[in-house]
């Protein structure tokens, strides 16, 4: 029973989204930055064997069917069986869904943060937390967690007004 | 399947740890204050049914037999089986081995903090949104969730010089 | 001497910037929100008596000539002599020029911020304590508190690849 | 006129405090940790000459009348004329009598903080903003700045009831 529970590898995939978003103020503008998810991990002691793939840095309203290929494409190419995809919100679902069925044998937890990881108040570390968890818990499939819930893929949408996923 | 990951309530059960300490300056001193994971799980928009119980405000080290005696009483007393219980580090496999095997239908996790919910940099939110996780996820029993990882009670140790909890 | 020292009521004038900027999820964007000065003063015991006056809420870039009329008419509708004026930093050696020798009998001081108050890492709390004290200390005249440096109106640049504020 | 405001080189002279307050886990304590004004003056960009002597690492309630001497040894032995002097809350007005017609010619600012630095609430930037700024405009003296004042050393108390200092 306790090797359940030795982690098996990690591999965060970034895409950037608002978990991400830095303030750049040379060109007085907010833009993706460098991936955060990999430094939260770190700040919890988390070292089991954590990989990183940032495949664009992008808020997800943005995301091109090119873009969608690419994160396919890079979690196809990775060993680790467990993929934390951080992602921007507003197309989640979409991206979930795209990826559904498509990547059989691995776990695939989608994640981001309605209010980025450098902001004094910030739902990033509870959600990066929540998302690595599920993980490395979850059986092989796709996944939004979010609001500290698990979704399915293909069963979830974003509410902007409430500011909160939901059942679709 | 959908309704695997509608989330079960779940009772938080706080008794103090580094995670909930506060600096008084009317004492000059740093004390445990107010449960800090229920404002954690609001932040992150984790709004399905969430109880508290504040069993007691101690560092771990002070914790008393009948303070564990306490703690088992209120996970009983609860109707929720998804328990995530805050604590001291220090310890946390202490209280993890006495509470194995006394909660049968329970999903009991254990988590705390290395630093205050209330530092700069601190591995709280984090922790508490992976043992939110872990407590939906896991079945009946007793863990302990810190570093990312997820632990058996009666099989894990806190190792106080490297900072981290490890398998014993 | 003492009285010298007993703090003159305070009126803060806020235009924006990125001192001001909050991030609104429904919106996808960043944009300027309420003024970050005043819950900081609070935020440092600052009681004694400070009044509020929003006079838009812009980048600084965006400023047209009828806001910097505003902003003089602002002031000067004031019966405070001690006047924080919170504005972007861009344009911020525009206004401070602009200010210059039409609030006579008044001490001015312009400050901002290089990151958002709400962000975990930022120069605002700082530059508002370094602005207010200026703000109480300096003779009549408009100037630029930034930096942890008083520049005169009139005598200042921002060097934008440096993110500083120089003299011109 | 322009030379009044090139800053004159600073010297903080930390002894502790509340501001410098650490948890250290390894002791499940907090302690007064490595000075924290020199990195909030970076953070702002204040990069004028600033020289740091730490003279301890003391709660100011610790504080013996050797260590008073060897603050003052170490403002008379600096060839600044400007002194950011870095204290804890409580004794704050006794070390400020103490200095006051000791150190002829020079500025000596005293100020701290009622939460520590690295707490994510916290008063101490802005302190360190206000006193920087103090120390650079203000005559010769000692001054203790804190609340958003100035107060005369020999003039002033802590309410601690209050948390906040006053007048005396």
């Amino acid at each position: 029973m306790v090797a359940m529970f030795t982690p098996e590898p990690l591999c965060v995939v970034a895409t950037g989204g608002t978990l991400d978003k830095v303030y750049f103020d040379t060109l007085s503008a907010f833009s993706c930055g460098e991936p955060q998810a990999p430094p939260l991990l770190a700040a919890a002691g988390a070292d089991h064997p954590v990989s990183v793939v940032a495949v664009c840095k992008k808020d997800s309203l943005e995301l091109t069917d090119a873009d969608r290929d690419a994160i396919l494409a890079a979690i196809r190419a990775r060993p680790e069986r467990r993929i934390l995809l951080t992602h921007g919100t507003d197309t989640m679902p979409v991206t979930a869904a795209f990826l559904k069925d498509k990547v059989p044998g691995k776990t695939v937890v989608l994640t981001g943060a309605m209010q980025p990881a450098l902001m004094r108040a910030t739902d990033a570390p509870f959600n990066i937390g929540f998302a690595a968890a599920a993980t490395q818990l979850l059986p092989g499939g796709v996944y939004i967690a979010m609001n500290g819930r698990v979704f399915e893929a293909g069963q979830v949408r974003k509410n902007r007004e409430a500011g909160k996923f939901e059942t679709a």
